[in-house]
């Protein structure tokens, strides 16, 4: 079995366990949203998550973009005690990076970028140290128009990438106060 | 007296009515954050409310901003059901716009810009159609530093701008799903 087989095995196994389990560990909005993305769901009320930064991508990516997270996540962000504890999700959101015509009629220049139309998924970080421990203690997952990625190849090119960050428990994102 | 040093007068009074008159009107969370405001100190916890959009401004300002909204405000957003009630408040957070060398380094190219360090103020907008009827049924506050600007021509040129949306209640930014 190729290791990119190997890796859905591993994720569809931890969602079954997720199911099956359903340990007292992680409070139980943690504990379903966690579920939910194992089993290729979007968590509800992810949108309504706090915020942690923003960012620009430029490139092929060319969006704009927030990153949330839910409420162990944020602890951690604010309290700055890495590692994250098992339960917590970072979410990133996306969108195509448009000039907004109306902001500059009034700010009288060129000046102003919104967020446009959904781009770019909706992604998810999801702690479990024991469930995903061979990929750094997070499972990551993407949602096309609210249906999760399948694609083993790409979704192991986040950790690919992740892993650089693993002085900082594989988090690109930091706080923006 | 000048229209600049009136509105101040009109913030001021405002400001008193909101502590003496107290109205059951607004809950009673939103009622003590635009207290807050009007008294010149930042509302506890605004930095929880949920997203409503992302936004880059380039000039002077040169910023990435987040704008967020209390929960009279996103239902407003999501419902679709303007003018926005009273006790709606928006606030507006801005970060400087920086290079991210770890990320760049990691995607191997030139790409990524990520929030800084706090820049521009905080802003708020808060919905009160019978204090604030002179402009627009809004208030507009600004914090730098925690500390709130008392330019009363600064703060008039904020509706100054925010007039020219007066066909969606004076607000820029639309929500971003």
């Amino acid at each position: 079995m190729k290791p990119a087989a190997l890796w859905v095995v591993a994720v569809v196994v931890a969602g079954l366990a997720g199911v099956v389990g359903g340990a007292a560990r992680p409070s139980r909005g943690a504990n379903e949203d966690a579920r939910a993305i194992a089993e290729g769901r979007l968590p509800s009320g992810y949108r309504d998550w706090i915020l942690i930064s923003v960012a620009r991508e430029e490139g092929e990516l060319d969006d704009i973009r927030a990153i949330l997270g839910n409420d162990r996540a944020i602890k951690v962000y604010r309290t700055g005690t890495r590692p994250f504890p098992d339960g917590a999700i970072i979410a990133r959101i996306a969108w195509s990076y448009d000039s907004s015509e109306e902001n500059n009629k009034t700010f009288g220049r060129q000046q102003s970028f919104i967020a446009g139309r959904p781009k770019n998924g909706v992604q998810f970080m999801v702690k479990d140290s024991t469930r995903y421990a061979s990929t750094g203690g997070w499972s990551y997952a993407q949602f096309d128009d609210g249906k999760a990625l399948t694609d083993a190849a790409k979704l192991r090119n986040c950790f690919e990438c992740h892993k650089a960050f693993n002085d900082h428990d594989f988090v690109f994102t930091r706080y923006a106060p």
